[in-house]
């Protein structure tokens, strides 16, 4: 697909732009209310919001609430779940930060650097705990089979997402480099997509529709959407200042496997060795060498052809899959939500772009 | 009560003390058998039956089965959650050992130790997964508002722990040392008592009787049974070698409020300004003055006085809550329970025993 013809989809109605804002809004408003209160607060409440009031993409509630608008629901019937789920993502990123040894998140100091590692683990545990209870509860005002369904796919995203989380850690310990673009999409979607696209869309759907047997029905589009979300941000992740880049956390990406792939010889065995090391222990120069390796190798440029591919796959699969369903606001955010996802990573205004 | 008086409650019915065991051996077996597999084995699935195979005290599940039994029902209808109860433990231990820096768990490496703190740490968070997934499984089988109280039990009992583990890892990081005995008990019913006893014997209850209002019956005995196996533990923590110590870890004990509370001058201050080291910074030397102090001060003596104290009113407990119910093994059970928490702590084969 060229630029020209992806600048074309790019565009979203300015309707709907405006009800993703107003979507966003009011999970936030129904995540923050969401969050117990009371002692200890120091140690234990206090901490709660942090994460959850930073603000973030926000695009796990809108696609749940979208999707149940679209399949004949209510925003109000899919909210709990909705905002169950950022809660989710909110104690994945505590615990994730914790993982990594990040010392940011969103431009402020890390959970655990704030608080220190105990009590941000802790918090992170309480972020879950409550993003599961709050499911539990919000499902017993729907129908059984229909409660079943949602809690069966909490129980899936929340598992698949800790699988993913352990092949990306594991690689990064182990500093494994024999990784195949298979290993990586394989990876993606159960640490990023379940949880970020194909379940917030499942929900959508089962809670709008009240019919369980709908959740296949958006699986193939959630995940080319998560797809397209992990990779755009390992792109974004390149251009990050050191100390804070994805190859000095030595992460496993789409560009790093395609460069293992695309070199050779004394320069693919530097590379290796550099990614080899124990997380943190890589040089600035080290990391720009392998930055340089990637220019060269043409792996960013290989990235971002997987990215336009990713994204036509997209497009494509939400006309089949939302084309059909009656004409309205949910259905026109899940039709635009990949041009969102590509918006928001940053990519459209990158300088070289092609 | 006198130790001649404690010792003839301490004799549990070899009966009990059989079906005890056979209880624990098929709430492990449940435990195990209700953890998932499949991929990735390496970095996940081979990782989390770890904790659960070192043999712990059991008690948990044990306290569930026998409630279900007492008031009416089967081990069988209580099984899944007893099990769900012992994997929650478990997910817990692995998070308190990485808050810790624990460097052993049951005589065996930490997990982190074994695996890395980031793999280690998701293992962790998959063991509260599925555990919790297990109960909303489980109680799909249940009669809707024996599953709400079940599940509003979970939801209750996981929130309470992890306050109270908030409360003890807050005043270590803090190195706080003006606390109150009373502060120091409602610690330990957060953070020991709500998982340990207090909801377990709820949830037997409710599921046993069918009936949701039962669950407050059982509390005060559960609160009494924990708060004896929370001491008994701190009791047993300080005979712990050097590097292993409660003392070494900075834990706020009820030896240690009561040694703040006995001495004055120097050497309180010495205490204060040993206890105020952040933890592992405490040298041996350091270790053992403080010990000698609690020794010198009473401290210890006072802490047995206590355990005494408690244990006379869980039997006094016991007695009031389940002397009324039908006759039966699971009845037989809760009635053993405080010396069974006694017995394995360690404490009445202690030399200094008076």
């Amino acid at each position: 697909m060229s630029y020209e013809a992806t600048a074309g989809r790019l565009r979203i109605p300015p309707d709907t732009r405006r009800l993703i804002a107003q979507l966003q809004a009011r999970a936030q408003r129904a995540v923050l209310l969401s969050l117990p209160s009371g002692e200890p607060r120091h140690y234990l409440y206090d901490i709660l919001p942090n994460y959850p009031v930073r603000s973030g993409k926000g695009l796990r509630p809108v696609l749940c609430l979208a999707a149940c608008q679209a399949y004949g629901g209510s925003y109000e019937a899919a909210l709990p779940f909705a905002a169950a789920i950022e809660l989710l993502h909110n104690a994945f990123l505590v615990h994730d930060d914790i993982q990594d040894g990040s010392s940011e998140r969103r431009g402020r100091p890390a959970l655990h650097v704030e608080y220190g590692m105990p009590l941000a683990l802790n918090a992170g545990d309480a972020l879950a705990s409550v993003a599961s209870a709050a499911a539990v509860r919000a499902a017993r005002d729907l129908p059984a089979p229909v409660a079943t369904a949602v809690l069966e796919g909490w129980e899936r995203m929340t598992l698949e997402t800790i699988e993913g989380q352990a092949l990306d850690l594991g690689w990064q310990r182990d500093g494994v480099t024999d990784l195949t673009e298979l290993d990586y999409l394989a990876m993606c979607g159960k640490k990023t997509a379940w949880y970020t696209t194909i379940e917030p869309l499942a929900m959508g759907a089962v809670i709008g529709s009240a019919a369980p047997w709908r959740e296949a029905e958006t699986f193939d589009f959630g995940w080319l959407l998560g797809l397209l979300f992990q990779l755009a941000n390992d792109i974004d992740g390149l251009r990050a200042p050191p100390g804070m880049n994805d190859i000095d956390e030595g992460k496993r990406t789409l560009v790093l496997i395609h460069l293992l792939g695309a070199i050779e010889g004394e320069a693919r065995a530097e590379v290796v060795r550099i990614m080899e090391l124990p997380r943190g222990e890589r040089s600035d120069d080290q990391v720009a060498f392998v930055l340089g390796e990637m220019e060269r190798a043409g792996s960013v440029d290989y990235a971002r052809d997987c990215l336009l591919e990713l994204a036509a796959a997209a497009w494509r699969s939400a006309d089949e899959t939302f084309g059909p369903l009656p004409p309205g606001p949910g259905r026109d955010i899940l039709l635009a939500s990949t041009s969102y996802v590509f918006e928001r990573s940053g990519l459209a205004s990158w300088a070289t772009w092609r």
